[in-house]
């Protein structure tokens, strides 16, 4: 078994994982129904992506099933962003983290899609074109309460200056990275931060949003297994049923 | 086995273990230190009073421990009240339920120290001290607050009336019941009702608060298993690490 390439699989199944979760608590709560249904379908793509990437995990390690992976694993071994694990505090959070995700995961599935590793690769290529109208969703989003009331301005701007501490973590490769990088099957966070924030700062400007100033401290990652305080209680609640029915089928 | 007996102590236990977990979700949130002890403190006795009772049902059932009663449970097998499951709005909301709970308690274990059950008896003797300073003490903050400024007056009365519709069930008697009634051991919840109303509506003229009309409809009841949508949540919480780490010693 390769153990890197089951741990960055992990790691590609865990965020939208865990968003999809997130998403999944908010269905029902949106400012209106077609906002409604738009991101609880986002969700589902997110929870396919997930799964695919798990699947693939599962079949790296043997033994194994997807489903065990997402709901028998402790939290420490879980590998999600801390920003995706993020409560709904309102729509303006919400829409903020997922444009910033949408974005991310557009500049990885693009370079993903050229990975050495053919089901990463393909799993890639079949994504990109979800989260490619996900970003096109988000970003209108962004762009139209931004420019808004001064009300709906104000929120945003809240939401961005309160997630701003979480997006460095985007950007950061560890040894599994540097590994898979060097194995020609990953690619480099490093690198796609320098598309990330001038999609992200035009669309702030076009939304006459500010861009905060960086953060001068990091938070321990999430991808070496450290999560907020948030991640526990969602845990709780996503793994509670396949617990507390250990045998139970679909 | 006596399965009546062994359903009565689940229910008996049940309900301070439920308001004991809400309560501990609110450690820390209190408005003053304090109060934030005291609230604390009233859990901690609940939880004993539940244990104690769980302890007495897992003997009589055989090969279970109480600790398998709390947290590897189902939800429709849980016999707890359904006020004790509402969620944490605001201390007022905290409040009111645990003035509610301390007077149907005072009642009842009074009323079960005469219980023919030996443990049933003592456990009620036991407890009773207990409850009796919880009892003074949510009592007297009901008419400090009834009494306090407008603010304070109209928040308790939210609370008052979001809570009336669970008042019900204290006083409603199963099948359950009236076996264990007809034994000797257990008390009719139906003949607490005049005392309690007494104690709290006299509670609320001297703290300057309405009682609410009674509710013309009835809600289908926990002690026969129905729950809240609250309840859900909170047992996945109170569950989860039990769940997830099935062999782990205190």
């Amino acid at each position: 078994m390769n153990q890197s390439l089951y741990e960055y699989c992990l790691r590609l199944g865990d965020t939208p994982l865990i968003l999809s979760q997130r998403i999944g608590e908010y269905c029902s709560k949106a400012p209106h129904l077609e906002e409604d249904l738009a991101i609880t379908n986002v969700g589902l793509d997110l929870l396919g992506q997930a799964e695919n990437f798990l699947i693939y995990a599962a079949s790296i390690k043997g033994k194994l099933t997807a489903d065990e992976l997402a709901f028998k694993r402790k939290e420490k071994d879980f590998r999600s962003f801390h920003l995706v694990e993020v409560a709904n505090f309102d729509f303006a959070y919400v829409l903020v983290r997922q444009f910033f995700m949408d974005v991310y995961h557009n500049l990885l599935y693009t370079s993903l899609c050229n990975s050495k590793d053919e089901t990463v690769a393909g799993i890639s290529k079949k994504s990109i074109k979800e989260v490619r109208y996900h970003l096109q969703r988000s970003q209108d989003w962004v762009i139209r309460l931004g420019q808004g009331t001064e009300e709906s301005n104000h929120r945003l701007q809240v939401a961005i200056n309160e997630l701003w501490m979480y997006v460095d973590e985007l950007f950061y490769d560890n040894e599994i990275d540097n590994e898979m990088i060097k194995e020609g099957i990953g690619v480099s966070n490093h690198d796609l931060k320098t598309d990330w924030f001038k999609i992200v700062t035009d669309s702030f400007n076009d939304a006459g949003l500010s861009t905060p100033e960086s953060i001068p401290y990091t938070l321990q990652y999430g991808k070496d297994g450290f999560h907020t305080e948030y991640m526990g209680y969602l845990l709780a609640e996503m793994q509670h049923l396949p617990l507390l029915y250990p045998d139970a089928k679909w």
